[in-house]
């Protein structure tokens, strides 16, 4: 069984993030979005907010697992017994930086492929920093991220 | 009429400002120069600081009004009857970013048109941070900011 | 009345290049797409099919002028009484072309001035060639160029 | 049983292509990798010694078959069954012509998905073209190509 | 006598900025690797740890001083009587921000030259930051930096 | 003594090379000019014209040769005890190539070292091909290349 992890902030979760997850898990047997404890970041959602906000999203597709971690991810990926990491690709800058961090992963453990997807043209430009910069000012996002969340984000963005 | 925006943080104004204001003053009828507020960020100069020293600069041209506004950069458009945002462009990453800025307002308001300018080659390192960093640190600013307001920047920078 | 100019080879004219036009005659009180003459390639389209096709997909915007050059574009823009050109950007690779074409025409007249539009992201992989090579290869090309010219490209690429 | 396809010129083959191939192999259940027909192309190698090239340096590996193709890449996956494309990515002007490439196949037909995995930074600088070019020079490819294919292209190269 | 100053955080030093050094010291007289002192910043290492660190790893080549400097550049250059910079380039966001230093640079003191090396490939994923995030989280940092620092840097970054 | 060469096309010299040019022989003891014979391309210049347009340029500077080369740049350059290649770099898409050549002359000859310097801004968006483009469409070229071989380009050119 071919497992793949899909790292991430996902602070929160956006459309074009749904779009890669929904491609990557017709390719590989399972696919596992895993949200980054990072304690050295401010995150606008709790790590329990985002796991729920994506699994609001993902409910019906029996391939994808939500989990969190934190520490190195080439840890993470042997606990879960994965080889693939899957990360969409926007625009050139996303390029250099996620190439840095295959390439390092790939040294730590040369096991590991990091495998890119391009995010979907009609996303290209959607971040979760604009989200939240463009709802706090009062924009509708309802084309950034699934209606089924959107209020919980609002709620919790205009609190 | 055709009334254009520029926005900015304007922290402070340099040269290449004042070369895309120039060149686009020429293009459209009215260019509102518009200092976004951004709570978010810590600015060296206060806002009315900025729009003062934007105004020094540009007094003697009519087609030119300087402002400020906060919240969405779209709302505050439609509250100036304008459908034009003009940005300068120096560098790739410039691009990339102000590229996806225009996505996101176009998809927020598909009648607003983002145009951009090239930032004279004369001026293309030129940023308002690397002005403040060099002043602070005791270089001669006199071919970053117009002579009018070089004593009030430094002023304030060496306080 | 300000005069605009749209340069290239729209060998032939996309959906792409459609969309720049449409947009940038709502800015500018008139758009004249100019066809350029190059010795130097072999285009697919003679010049009056490539001027043709662009008049049948903007015949009903009286705002704009289909026309051809040959020789340098500043000397054209002195003669149709323009001073602003208009480009479309899809990617990184043509903003470096692109932005060294309006610093050398900027150069040769410095009363030109050169401004960017971007391109549609629907659109970003668009491209002349690239619609030439998919449509000899049998694609269906319904997405790239307008339905009202589509039979005459397919008529003469698959000659 | 998900195949892959890695579609390329292969003029000739490099340690960069099976860095990518071996890598994929293992990633995917079969791999094909599909030289292209270009008519409108010169290559220094005949369509039969491309593919002779490759089959010498992959013959140990069941998972992998070398083929060849032409007219549309969209057509070619659909008879083989495969809707995955792999391709591996460089540097930064890669990125962009291959994301417009994925774009106007995904476009052609949505079920088709295009990943891209980076080139070992070891092979980072090499391609087809610049073998041929230091090869007919009289460098050593010996790092460039495999040792088993070495005297087949350097024969070839140096007729 | 050419003199040339390698100016930088080294926060701390790695094996990629080591191989710059050592390169440009076969090409100069003599090198000066000068730890800039940047009061906005908060190192994770000292200034003189890091200064203390850089010694342990050139101690035997004769031709390079190691040194730390505060204010601008220019006038630390004219200090030591050098007029060359040199700086290491690994990616293209590095390339456009380095690009516009020596811009500013040459603009303050037009007798100063920045030269550009590349970064061994080898080493191109590597930085200081990457560094300290990897070794904090546990991983083994020994193919980044030498040896002969690696246990001050872990008993640092893991007190 | 520190020998460096600067290799290129040189179709015709510019002023943005004669910039380099004069830049790089102020940190190197010799500046080896080195016109490249590329059998594979016509050049508008004969060999002999390109070399002679260059020496109209620098007879003054005692430190500067002017040389042709054919074959690969490494044993040129060890036939000139030159261990130092130049290259002049302006913008993102010259980074990546000359980036792959430099990795590619290194692993051929690890003693090589190949440092870059940006051309002045001034001159960003020259080059040797925009040129004869424009000269031939009849464009004053007296800011691009030096006035003493002004008349022998245009004579060549416009023949």
């Amino acid at each position: 069984m071919r497992v793949c992890v899909y790292p991430g902030s996902f602070d929160p979760i956006t459309n074009g993030h749904l779009d890669i997850i929904e491609r990557a898990s017709k390719i590989f047997d399972k696919l596992v979005v895993a949200v980054l404890v990072n304690p050295s970041k401010k995150p606008a959602f709790t790590l329990e907010e985002r796991v729920e906000l994506i699994k609001d999203c993902v409910r019906e597709n029996p391939c994808i697992e939500v989990d969190s971690f934190s520490g190195l991810l080439i840890d993470y990926m042997k606990q879960k017994g994965a080889n693939i990491v899957i990360k969409g690709l926007r625009v050139v800058t996303d390029f250099e930086y996620e190439f840095q961090m295959a390439l390092l992963n790939k040294n730590l453990n040369p096991c590991i492929e990091t495998i890119f997807m391009m995010t979907n043209n009609k996303f290209s430009y959607l971040s979760s920093s604009m989200i939240k910069e463009v709802a706090r000012l009062g924009a509708n996002i309802h084309e950034f991220v699934p209606e089924v969340i959107k209020h919980k984000i609002l709620d919790k963005l205009l609190m």
